[in-house]
């Protein structure tokens, strides 16, 4: 029968057989705001993970490559938010140990079935007791019903939280990918931490889920900018579990293709997600590279340029300044041929085959400011034009008696402001996201201090 | 006899013997502002050079390295502003050639001895027929009285000028090296250039006037960043015409080093001016790395530390946030023991061997405020603490009949915010400059659009 069309569904990490979550607050943010999470799978599942490429890792980091180098199965996904456990030494690895051990016997599991991430503020141990205290109520809540609470409680200062499902069927028989994911968003004071976990009921063997993780990663957070900078904490960890009692994959093929696809769009989608709730930002920014000698060259130019800061300031300028997208390609570290730089912004051209084109600049003005217009955080929630509205919002996000988080709307990732580079005659294309740079980036960076 | 000490002298380019300097307003910019420089030794130069890495580069750019390709000298650097030429494909190199030829005619000499440098708009052609009407007056008004007037011709929207000299003597004879620097101050709207020009009247052979300058370059311009974006245009040309009658420098040595050394603090200091007048900056950061593997890691982890967003901001904010200094030092692609790591802000030990240390936040806080207030930019200028400021102070950069442009005052570059970081046991050092990021890095880069 072979495999059906992939769908968008609800339900997030749940919406996949077999897995329950929960979110609570536990006393770990000063806040009150929610701030402990788990996500429980009823058997073993097949673990993947990425973690940081940083030299300046969490212990939880450590810990859970340590737990998946010794067997490539977890059960349990236990996540802090408030202390991101970094810069905090042995007293750090022994705190994550304890966090395990406790999690473990809540759910009648064994230690090593479990994995721990942490986000918040670096040098900070995690206030232990309460979070200790928590656990068997935050286990009382674990239900099929419970992404929402839990993609609440891996935020830290996120506008809103991020959230996706895809279903699709193998022969016959569905199959189902979920995720929630946090960060980049309001770092408040140093909270840059990227979370992204995902659950998944298909059969796959370790050495092609981890395979498909890494593409997928490859493709999406790590084709994600907003300042550039790379956290202490950053995890994304998969776990598959078989409960959709499909055929086990365990070489590439039809298949094999269609689960990594879905996980690449999950992916996908959640990262462009963390892109749009960047810190300050006003838009979603998307840029397209094509010609490149291979998909690795194109996919750098693409991040060059959507990290470029004078690129994002423009964009908040709604300037369709190409001679900035122009600059950024050609200090991306890839060979390339000015001569044959084409820059499209939207559809207007800029720059063809290295030639300045004439254009309507105010009407390429008002497609970025519409690009903006149309993708808006929610419908209800405006986005953050004025440093005063900055300050409110900030204020609100960090009150969790008020603050509740909307989910990101899929119509936000819908109107990116597209940037199209063609440099070449090469195969290699590639895809970045990013925002713009506001005034607010600065004042949230700068003005709240710890 | 040997070399005497090194002492600071005034002159700049024209300190040299053998050197004059003119600057003149040639109706290129739309502001009226000086726009036209040239700098002219009396006989033929040892001339050594280096360019933007970038892979989008302006003719200028592909003509002066054709030119030192062929026969490493020159006698004449021609300098426009107000249009990059880069990204004007034939035209562009018909018009450096063009003007080239010019300026050999009139100074009656060859157009392979003249360089060519342009800063301005990206995709602007130069606008030739003025630029060619005004050489006979930019001839006529060569001086060894010219280096401000050059150096004030070279800039686009710096708030200040930037020229220093050293001086001293070999077996009794004075050696001098000047320079005047551009660049990375108020991009308006794409205006990123880095120029530096350096003159010196030492005897030198090229090839070790090439390795000196790279050698210097690398710990100056190399090291300075300012939004990471790096233009189509920087250019460092650096001339030795042996003037000083002092015995040719052929080989490592004790004149040599000297030689070097004094090419490095000239680069050095101008380096450092051009990050202090980095857009929207109230203050200098250095950032200083010892105990790496080798000198190249060292310089690699404070440039991504001084040229991390979050670093930046929170210096603007006055935070003492070594987390996100650490968080910097781990990506930088160095391989380091976090367990090592110790960082410093100013006197202020904040992490020691990876463990958070207890600090006076609030001293630690003043130190910072207190740097920011003592490198103003020059005694009768404000630095730019608030939009209004930056609004009215960039009205008047860009209106020449009102912008005289002060020098920058050494006292600006001698309270640099000090950020020392240590990362293990290796003999490898490195410094780093860069500027905070504020509001109104935004505003300039954001609100006046093309």
């Amino acid at each position: 029968m072979g495999q059906g069309e992939i769908r968008m569904i609800t339900g997030g990490v749940t919406a996949p057989k077999g897995f329950t979550a929960a979110g609570i607050c536990a006393g770990l943010k000063a806040s009150g705001a929610p701030d402990l999470s788990l996500i429980a799978s009823d058997n073993d599942a097949i673990a993947a993970a990425v973690y940081t490429q940083s030299q300046v890792r969490a212990a939880c980091i450590d810990y859970c490559q340590q737990q998946l180098e010794t067997q490539p199965s977890a059960r349990v996904i236990l996540c802090n938010s408030g202390q991101a456990n970094a810069c905090t030494g042995q007293q750090g690895w022994d705190d994550t140990v304890t966090m395990a051990t406790a999690a473990a016997m809540a759910l009648n599991t064994s230690a090593d079935q479990v994995l721990i991430a942490s986000t918040g503020v670096i040098g900070q141990r995690i206030k232990m007791d309460p979070l200790l205290a928590h656990i068997p109520q935050l286990v009382d809540q674990l239900s099929d019903q419970g992404n929402h609470a839990a993609a609440q409680a891996i935020v830290t200062t996120d506008l809103v939280t991020k959230t996706h499902a895809l279903e699709t069927t193998f022969n016959g028989r569905p199959v189902r990918i979920g995720g929630i994911a946090k960060g980049a968003g309001r770092i408040h004071p140093n909270m840059a931490t990227m979370l992204c976990f995902i659950t998944c009921d298909a059969a796959v063997s370790p050495g092609l889920w981890q395979t498909m993780l890494t593409q997928a990663t490859d493709q999406s957070f790590n084709q994600v900018t907003v300042d550039g900078d790379t956290s202490t904490n950053d995890t994304v960890i998969a776990l598959a579990n078989g409960q959709s009692r499909t055929p086990a994959i365990t070489a590439p093929g039809p298949e094999a293709e269609q689960l990594a696809a879905m996980l690449t769009e999950v992916c996908t989608y959640l990262a462009k997600s963390i892109a749009r709730d960047g810190e300050g930002a006003t838009c979603l920014l998307e840029v397209q590279v094509s010609g490149a000698n291979n998909d690795p060259d194109a996919r750098k130019i693409a991040r060059t340029i959507a990290g470029s800061s004078l690129v994002k300031s423009a964009v908040y300028g709604r300037d369709p300044n190409w001679g900035r997208i122009a600059g950024a390609a050609g200090r991306a570290g890839v060979t390339l041929d000015q001569t044959q730089l084409t820059i499209k912004l939207g559809d207007f051209v800029l720059l063809e085959h290295g030639q300045p084109k004439p254009f309507d600049q105010i009407a390429a003005h008002d497609y970025i400011q519409q690009c903006a217009e149309r993708s808006t955080l929610t419908s209800g929630q405006q986005s953050l034009q004025s440093t005063e509205q900055a300050n409110d919002i900030v204020d609100v996000a960090n009150n969790s008696q008020s603050a509740e988080r909307c989910a990101i709307a899929t119509e936000a990732l819908m109107s990116p402001v597209c940037i199209t580079v063609n440099v070449g005659d090469g195969a290699g294309t590639g895809k970045a996201w990013g925002c713009d740079l506001s005034y607010d980036y600065v004042k949230i960076n700068a003005e709240y201090t710890t």
